[in-house]
């Protein structure tokens, strides 16, 4: 099934975990793919890792004026996904006021100055990547659901006002991506078998599992939504 | 991709518009497919429509006795899809006690008596379809909305109940079924175009766009969640 | 405060916990209050208790004709309250479908009927009373789950469909009543505790928080919504 | 009714439009209220309009330093609330990013720094004011319906940090505030009077049904949640 045969697609924070996933499965569906990331190391050894079959671009999106070139140089794209932002967590009393504002600058400002700027053909798709701590809060992220919250009310205004582009979340519950690797390995694997056993699936995501819902936003009839990846975490 | 190869899949009301475009999908997939509903004559057509390449049971959702016996012969199941019932609508105050009663009997009741009996193997998943009305209400089909509700809320609490079984819901918006087929074909064409026209993604469902997302819902990480396939309907 | 002076309260189902406690609020802001329900014997009972201020109507919510009748030769009401009924819980697989039907009969048909036929003036309210497993569902009781969304579903709809009457819902948490009078002293203690000790406000819910809920939401600007008073339920 | 008799209540943006509604009615309760807001002579105003009967205190949301200092030293409140900021609407295209930022800064970051530093009695409560866009999307106010719903997560995390402390958000419609008096005044009377037909509830919202529902949050069982006051603005 080659679904996005020809289509331009463009993967920001594309160069580990989830985006690179997204990556991967674009590319296997046909589309001609960008990757972009801050570091232009990573994206060179993503390229290498996908045999050349993406294309790379350096782009911070701290940076407004640089989002705002690239998308005026590029050709219109058929679907942009902004992936995922790291972001240090912690109680609200306990993350110190630089930590909350970064870790809003980076995940909700990030996919908001993308959508302000992006250029994206009628038909075509915007999905950006929350959380499922947006509905089912942690008393030690707090911060994190309020801002996929946040997110994903983007997409529905979004959804409004970039009409008829479609513009829709995913919301992942816990994903064994790169985040974790700082993790020393038992106290990791520790983590991932606690989850798993509460869960009603019984094991952790996979950053497969969010790529292939990002693919199906791209074709379907949804707008305006959130498609919660969680395992059953929200309902756990 | 043959996602679904070998896995046997059970689509319940399968035998015209949306359910008929699961069938149709899932055999595509791979899956060995059968579709049940209580008209033998419309089953066969369909059967012979797809080439023979699936199977045919009569099977009556307010009957529970024949669903059980129904899912004590038959081998286990990967996956069980039950479509959307066709109900009465109109406001509280003008449907009449009996139509309301045979909407919940016929939508709730028929998915909810498939539910308790299913026999469906570990990692497997049970997709219910409900409608955006649970969301977005609307003054002429109330009903609808609680019965859309209960659906979904059916699908959440299954998902604890029958796990590791996946549980999930489709939320179709308007959607180009035969269900319209009643109205005069140029009253239809208007309600489309109308419909359309107030929708984000400009354009009416197809039942292919509900089958995409029953499919996804089938192989996914997702239990518990409902996805909103409406156009934008929601938030119009 | 007398913020209910002279209007007509009817509160169905409101011969003992949440309903009694409604009746008592609505009586202490002023209202002229009735309460009903199948059981003369118990109105007469709180009649008594409520020192002979509230009215009593021995009313049926399964017996439509009565209903009907009831509301005919009844003036018209300011606000119409449906009481929780108490309904059977468990798994789906494990709950008869008989009690199943019956749970659905009586906690959503009973509110269905009576918003059905009930005469409400412009400006009053209907508050229908769902509970948080609607949002957070339980292994052991998914079908109260369905029966709670549907009646908030039921709200919403009924909220377009009989404006400018206001129509609402509350969904209680774990509270305090005599529905748990079956259960020996000492579990119902350890049940409260346990559950109590998991809630972020550490206790159980009285029979007066939902009777404020519900005073508080035939006065107000909501209509359409949803209030949750569950302690923390749906996010513990 | 004196519910809050004796209970010290803290309330943030207290100067005017709903604020002052919430000055009024918990002073009218019987609390010792305090209001705060940024403008000495705003405060000084109010403070004779309620005779004398709030104390005032020159407080700036933005400066964090400034707002630990004030918490230090000021005994724990009971109820603290942080009333709704302004901030310029538009769509996520039109909107400069300069505006844009600002707009989070006052009302998400505002609230947060608040909820940060605020010291508050166990039982007592947090009360947060978010705005119906977050759950019903508009294209020209795309960012507040994200500001909006991050505040109701942000209330359901702090629910949980918090505990037993309780924190709730209250999500006005459309209220007539001195928010629109920059509108001339025909123009603002044609958009109140257009707004009004379409609501269930055919009226604009008043500053005291957003007190009322604050009063109530204060003294409920509720915790972790939004109560919708908005005339039925998410659901037509």
């Amino acid at each position: 099934m080659h679904s996005l045969h020809n289509q331009r697609v463009l993967v920001i924070g594309g160069s580990s975990g989830i985006g690179l996933a997204i990556a991967a499965a674009t590319t296997d569906a046909g589309a001609s793919v960008t990757i972009a990331s801050r570091n232009q190391e990573k994206l060179t050894a993503v390229a290498t890792k996908l045999n050349g079959a993406v294309h790379i671009a350096v782009l911070d999106t701290d940076d407004n004026g640089l989002l705002e070139r690239f998308f005026e140089r590029q050709v219109t794209w058929d679907h942009v996904v902004v992936s995922a932002a790291q972001t240090k967590v912690g109680s609200v009393r306990s993350l110190s006021l630089t930590d909350a504002k970064a870790a809003m600058e980076s995940k909700f400002w990030g996919a908001y100055r993308v959508a302000r700027v992006a250029r994206i053909n009628d038909g075509g798709s915007l999905t950006l990547v929350s959380g499922f701590l947006s509905e089912r809060p942690s008393a030690t992220a707090v911060l994190q659901g309020a801002i996929n919250a946040a997110l994903e009310a983007l997409a529905r205004g979004l959804a409004l006002e970039m009409a008829p582009v479609r513009v829709n979340a995913v919301s992942p519950g816990m994903i064994e991506t790169p985040i974790w690797d700082d993790l020393p390995r038992e106290q990791r694997r520790e983590m991932f078998e606690s989850t798993a056993a509460k869960l009603p699936v019984r094991k952790i995501g996979q950053p497969d599992d969010i790529a292939k819902a990002v693919l199906f936003l791209m074709t379907t009839y949804a707008t305006g939504s959130t498609v919660c990846m969680d395992g059953g975490g929200v309902i756990a």
